[in-house]
């Protein structure tokens, strides 16, 4: 199953074709994609290129590590996750290391390398699920994550199942769903918020 | 200039050439060009399809609007921000809007977007500076940011310039340094922080 978004302004078809699907194929993720993925996120922008980013993972062969990056999702999660052939906890360092004062946006930095990870994971053929659906005291603990990171979301990577493996039917109606958009006029605006962008018309 | 990133392990080249310049020309970005580039960013995924990216936008063509946006940024990113043809700043909705409830990773998921946005603009040849160098409350005094919205970060969005059109010779220099990033054994780990993972050696 393809599930192309349907644009109302062409787009580069890698992020068209981007979801996040629910029934996810037991097949490997080779290592070396898994590597070329991760060297994606590791090529993000980020805040005086603090790069804040941590990925825990864990492959469905170690099964000790997926049962216990598993079990720090929400019960919902863990429901279609479980399928899922690598598992990541994400983490982020919470100051700056030049001068230890708060990043603020430590987890937008997180958010556009996962973006690029899921943009390469769209290029090779395989999907990506991203969760904040994650007991973040748990995580902690399973990934003894260090104090001056914090644990943040969740990634399921892996290529998708066939409706008929999907862990429950709900799964598969879901992935079956169209995907939708606020129209662009309600998230761009000119210099006022809430105002028309004369070029978007 | 092209200053592609040296990844140790190969990714889509439109993510290896995105960095983020001090130097903009004054070329204008086309106006169906920008509807692609928050188009992209429009279909990026976010927790519970909530969307909580927003962005103000002004062009060049409207300097009171440039200008308002532009007073918003530290007085270091005015100085070269301020020869972008498009200036953005972002803002992200803080609570669900099916149940209130707090949205914790709402400028992960404008990170998502925005690295959307980074992406597509990429492809066309574009380029973006993303920053968090932003006066949070002179942007939400300069936006008419509304209660329960935040204002985030800024994005500058032009083609690249050559380096005798930067404003400050330093500019130049900046976007002339090659491109670093930590090893990946530094960022990603197996399930517990710190520990190699296997597949990655």
């Amino acid at each position: 199953m393809t599930k192309i978004a349907n644009p109302d302004h062409p787009i580069e078809p890698t992020l068209a074709r981007r979801w996040s699907p629910y029934v996810f194929s037991s097949r490997p993720v080779e290592p070396q994609i898994l590597r070329s993925l991760f060297e994606a996120a590791r090529w993000a922008a980020s805040s005086f290129n603090e790069q804040p980013w941590r990925f825990l993972v864990a492959v469905q062969d170690d099964q000790e590590g997926f049962a216990k990056l598993l079990a720090c999702l929400t019960p919902k999660n863990q429901e279609w996750a479980k399928q899922a052939p690598v598992l990541v906890i994400t983490a982020v360092k919470t100051a700056f290391t030049a001068n230890g004062k708060p990043n603020r946006v430590a987890l937008h930095d997180l958010g556009l390398a996962a973006g690029n990870l899921s943009a390469e994971a769209t290029v090779r053929g395989l999907s990506v699920h991203q969760m904040a659906g994650v007991d973040l005291e748990a995580a902690r603990q399973a990934g003894a994550i260090p104090e001056g990171f914090e644990p943040a979301t969740a990634i399921a990577i892996g290529y998708r199942g066939e409706p008929d493996q999907a862990a429950q039917p709900a799964h598969a109606d879901r992935d079956a769903q169209e995907r939708k958009r606020k129209p662009l006029s309600e998230i761009v605006f000119g210099p006022e918020f809430g105002r028309p962008a004369s070029w978007l018309e």
